[in-house]
Formats: C-alpha cells, structure tokens, sequence
C-alpha cells in the first residue's frame, strides 16, 4: 500500500522536487547559488505580486510569524490579532511572548471575519497600529477576505500583516493591488517543497517599516535580509537545498502551469472534495471554506478518530485531525500543492468505503459528484 | 572539472545523505517520523555525551546561538562573551541585540582564550551569570580550551554555553564530563548534511535553567522543545527531510566510523593539511590551530585573493577568504565531515600548482609531508 499524504502541509511532494533536493548544493558564497537566490526572490515577488521584497528565512511558517511581530512593532506599539482558529491564536501567543500591548478580536472557529468588526474595533482603538490576520485558517479550513480586511485596515492608516501559509499558491492575494503590508508564508504548503524555508514578503510602501527600533531581534532581524538580499546573499546561511528545491517548485507554478491556473485548480479542487465528501453525508465545518484544506464534519454514528484511522490503515492516507476544542470532531483533509482530480477522487474513493460500513447514503456517488462540482467551479 | 568544496561549511555531502534527503518524507505527525526523530534526538546525546537533552531547531547556528541567549538570560542578567574572531563577536552582537548588560573579554585573533583571563574577569565581574565561548573558531581556524575553560566557570558557579558549530564531530567535547551547561551546533558542519538544522544541547543539570521568566522567546522557545521532544514532536513543523538526512549522517558516525574515530581522522587531517602547506611555505595563521579548518597565511609574493581564485578557476575547489580584519590576508581550507587523506593530497596538489607559478620552496613534497603528518597525528 502507498502512503499518500493529504495532510494540511507538509503536502506530498512531486519527484522532480525531491531530485532537486538532492543534487550536490553550491557553497552559499559562490555566483551559481546567489543567481539562483535571485532567480526565487524574483519568482517569490510573482507569486505574491508584488514590486517589494521577499525575504526568505531558514525557519517554519511560525518563524516568519516571528519575524513580522519583532520587526514591525516598536515597544509599547499596540496590536490587533483577529483570531478564528489556531493560527489566529499564534498571533496572540507571538504578541504575548514579547509583551506586546494588543487587543484580540475573537472570530467563531469556522466562520470567516467580519471586516466591519475590524473596522469597527479600529475606530474605537485607536492605539492599534498593526493588524495580524490569517488568509486561510488552517486549523478549521476556513478563508478570510483578506481584500476586504486591507480596505478597512489601509483606509484608518494602519498597517495589515497577514499569515497567508495555507494561502500562498492556493488562494489569490495580489499583495500591491490589495494593499497587505506583509505576507508570511511557509514552504512546506502550496510552495510544495518540504519544511524549512519560512518567507516574509514585504509591499514596497513597508520596505521602511522595518527600520528603527523595534522589539529585540537578531536571527530574525529583517534590516539585515533586506540589505544582503539584492546580491542574493542571506545574513545567516540559509537551507540551500531547499533553496534549488523551491527554485524548481516555483517553475512549476509560474512557467509551466501559471499563477492563475493554479489557483484555478485548488478552486475546482476544493469545490470537488466539498461535493463529493457531502454526497456521503459529510458536513463542511467551515461557512467559508479555505480552497487548501477541507475541514469536515463526519455524518451522525461514525466517529472523526475512526475516519482517520480507517483512511491510514486501510487505505494509506494521511489526513488530519481536528486540534483543541475541534479535536475528534473533525478531521481535515489538505488539498493544497501537486493535487488533480485523481488524487481528490482516490480519496473520496476510500471514505466512500468507509462510510459503507456505517450506512452509505442511498444514491451517494461522491466520484461523479466531484467531477461534476470540478466542472462547473 | 569537478567541483570540491573545502569550505568551512557547508560542506560536501557524501551521496547516502543526497539519498536520504531524495526520499519522499512522512508527515511529521506520524508514527514514523516521531521514531526518526527520537532515534536522532538520542543520537545527538551519543555525540555530545550528555544525558540531558540535543533539541533541534529548524534554524542555522545563529538561530540556536540565539535560542542559548534567550532561554538562559533572565532580564537584566549580565553575561559575558569571549570574543576572538566573527564568531565570539557573534555572541556580543546577540546579547547587544536583546539588551542583555554585558561584558567582553576580546581575544587576539587567531589566538586560544586563556581560561585564566576568564577567571580573573569573572572574579572581579561578579555578577556575570553567563559565559559565552567558542570552541572551534571558524574565522581563525582556532580551536579554545573548553575543558579548561568549563573548569574556571563551573568552579565559580556561573553557565558556561559553547558554539561547538563546526567543533562538533570534529574535536572531542564531551559535555556532562566537562561540566559544559549549553552546546549549540548547526547541521552543515562535522555533522555533513545541508544547512537548515541547528541544535541546543542541554546538560541534565541545565534542564531546569530555561524555566521562569527570561528573555522574549517564541519560536526559539525551548521550554515548549523540552515538552515535546519525548514523544519524538517539536513545537512547530521540523525540516522533515533534513532530520532524516542527520540521521543517516549519524548513523555513519556513531554506528560506522566510530565518534572517537571520527574526531582521530579529523585531528590526523588537520595535521596532514598543516604540514603539506607549510612544507610550501604557507603559514598558520592561529596559534592554536582547529581540527575544522586550516587558517593560511600565503607566502611572501602571494596574494591570498589570487591563491583562492586560481584554486577555484584552474581546480574546481571552493576555499573560504578572510573576513573582516584578515580580508586579504589569510585563506581558510575546511576538512571537516567527509574528507579523506586523499582529498587532503589534492587540496595540498592545487596548492603545489600554484605556488609553482611564484617559486616553489626548493625540496618542497607537500603530499609526502601530509602523509608523514597525518600518520604521526
């Protein structure tokens, strides 16, 4: 039996992606690699469409979490973190680590944010500087409006820092156009490499904001990234083969396939797994369900733990469970990176198996409901 | 032409780990990943002969240099940094970064701290609570006394922590014997993988020292490592592949070669490489040469710019230059990880070539006076 991951990231990985990784790596300090490190800022400014920089840092996604709260903030700068999930909580945990002064703007896991209630909270906080939002939520698979959040932030002068991990690659977020200061994100999701590259992209207008003091930093200082990287040099020595990894990852999504395509297909992607999983009785736990990770509810008498077991030991998947308050309430199934058709029908295939055992819905046939949702998205 | 890096790191992967990291990796949340991940955890105890606990960061050096600072120091408490070289400077640099009030016992370049000028400072600076050392000096090529300088600190109760970044896996650092609180390593050096792990090693009687309010710390927190290191977890996504080509190197240096065996080849190297080059008039730069990296000063005539290009235009070998003080000045061969005799003899046979352009030294066999050296070390 295969294993095959359908994990909300790290997500499989395509061959030629592993080949890159094991090449023999250049010295960091040589002109093969800093031309290939500004050959993926080049590539990463595409993905997040933007004419600033993207610094890529040896680090996880929460790394480069890390990196925006120390170097935006100065000390005793008040913060916003809109938090819906697990990854919202990171924001507030971040602020907390370093005695950051913030407010939090809760938001029911599973449900969206509400852009008004951040403006509504910025109108009477007028201390905040900074909002911390999330794009996707991965931990409830749900997706924010973050076009509509950077009109509200952008238009009472503050800044948005938003963590796009689950988002980038999946979700569109034209980061200029849109008016997002900063943009995190992390390899290991739509970028389909494995973990350990962490990026922090900055919109032109927030190339400053790094500047003066800030709370205390060092491996994560940003002044440091920003003047090293336009000779394709990084301040600390940087995860190079994951560096040649995501050079081939990033021509993939921008020269072979194309932004927009990719998009295009988590968008059909998502839209087959929602179809097909409810044709079996399944509920979506998120009004707002994020295009990289389907967060379900199983039907009434089958258990979540059961699900999940059942597609690993049975049928040699990997999905994830529910965290905290959802833990065995659902289990979430990632979709984001190097998936097809295939790949959404093979695992509607096994729970289309599972859910025998427990009472098929008369009529359910979850293959032909994707395909038919995977048309029509 | 081949490329040979001798570089002090990265440093040249043997073909098994390129391997190890090609293969498709599991999901960090598996059963199989937590096995690798707690068979490599006490793996790294084996090398650093500690019975406390190496927790792996998803980092370069400089991330667990970091992580020593922030999870030792509580605020407002004094340390002190020994600094001889780029490295030693970088621990100033870190504590000036988080406003730790701190003392610097400057070191001359090239030379080994004496562990009595530590005592005689911590003497008279009582409140120090912290020592940060170096043990393999990569920007001189120095190797420190960490035996010696462990005995002065411990015997006047303060922390002793030891950049062992490119000592590990080279000299012998036998933590829990000599009484050393903190080690940190990173994973392209003696330990022969790519850049992208860093670890923390803490000795059992320093476990309890990251506990209680200290410095601002989140992603480099290592109280929450400490938590999930037992059940084979890290607080946020490890670099999966990576942990899995650090244990193939392990593997190779405990359960093939032998760790004592390892640290006997790189002190035999050594050796060899100092003998080829001053039998063709190079100089040590360092008083107290490392086992990591030979620090050379060219001959009278010779530029050392000119002796790093021609190694790498007419020889494919990638050496390091001098930084800062010694920019132009010194050159700097790395053999540490998997390097051979042989590969010694061809550094020592580029060298040959090109001080023949300028006057080889009459009688000069720097490949016999490496073999004589390295079978004497």
């Amino acid at each position: 039996m295969k294993t095959r991951l359908f994990t909300p990231g790290p997500v499989e990985i395509p061959p030629r992606i592993l080949r890159a990784l094991s090449q023999v790596p250049p010295h960091h300090r040589t002109d093969a690699f800093r031309a290939a490190l500004q050959r993926v800022s080049q590539a990463l400014r595409e993905v997040h469409q933007t004419e600033g920089q993207v610094l890529l840092l040896g680090a996880s996604g929460t790394g480069a979490m890390e990196a925006a709260v120390v170097n935006l903030l100065a000390p005793g700068a008040r913060a916003l973190a809109v938090v819906g999930g697990k990854f919202g909580e990171r924001w507030a945990n971040l602020l907390e680590a370093y005695g950051v002064p913030h407010a939090v703007l809760p938001v029911e896991w599973g449900s969206a944010v509400d852009p008004e209630a951040v403006a509504r909270h910025l109108d009477q906080d007028a201390g905040v500087t900074t909002v911390f939002a999330t794009q996707s939520e991965t931990s409830t698979g749900t997706l924010n409006d973050v076009e509509a959040l950077a009109k509200v932030v952008r238009a009472r002068d503050r800044r948005l820092v938003v963590d796009a991990v689950t988002g980038v690659g999946v979700h569109p977020l034209p980061q200029d156009a849109w008016g997002v200061d900063v943009v995190v994100c992390g390899s290991q999701k739509g970028l389909m490499i494995p973990p350990g590259i962490a990026t922090v992209s900055l919109a032109p207008w927030a190339l400053a904001a790094v500047e003066g003091e800030k709370l205390p930093r060092f491996y994560f200082d940003l002044r440091r990234a920003l003047k090293t990287a336009p000779a394709g040099e990084t301040p600390w020595t940087p995860p190079v083969s994951l560096v040649l990894a995501l050079e081939e990852a990033l021509t993939m999504i921008l020269r072979e396939e194309g932004l927009a395509n990719v998009h295009a297909r988590h968008r059909r992607l998502a839209h087959a797994t929602r179809a097909g999983a409810r044709s079996l009785g399944f509920e979506l736990f998120s009004s707002s369900p994020s295009h990289a990770v389907t967060a379900l509810l199983p039907p009434e008498g089958v258990r979540a733990a059961d699900v999940i077991r059942r597609l690993r030991e049975v049928h040699g998947m990997v999905v994830a469970g529910g965290q905290d308050q959802l833990k065995g309430r659902i289990f979430r199934i990632g979709h984001m990176g190097a998936y097809d058709l295939a790949d959404i029908h093979a695992v509607l295939g096994a729970l289309d198996e599972i859910v025998a055992h427990f009472g098929r819905p008369a009529g359910a046939d979850p293959v032909r409901a994707a395909s038919e949702a995977w048309a029509a998205a």
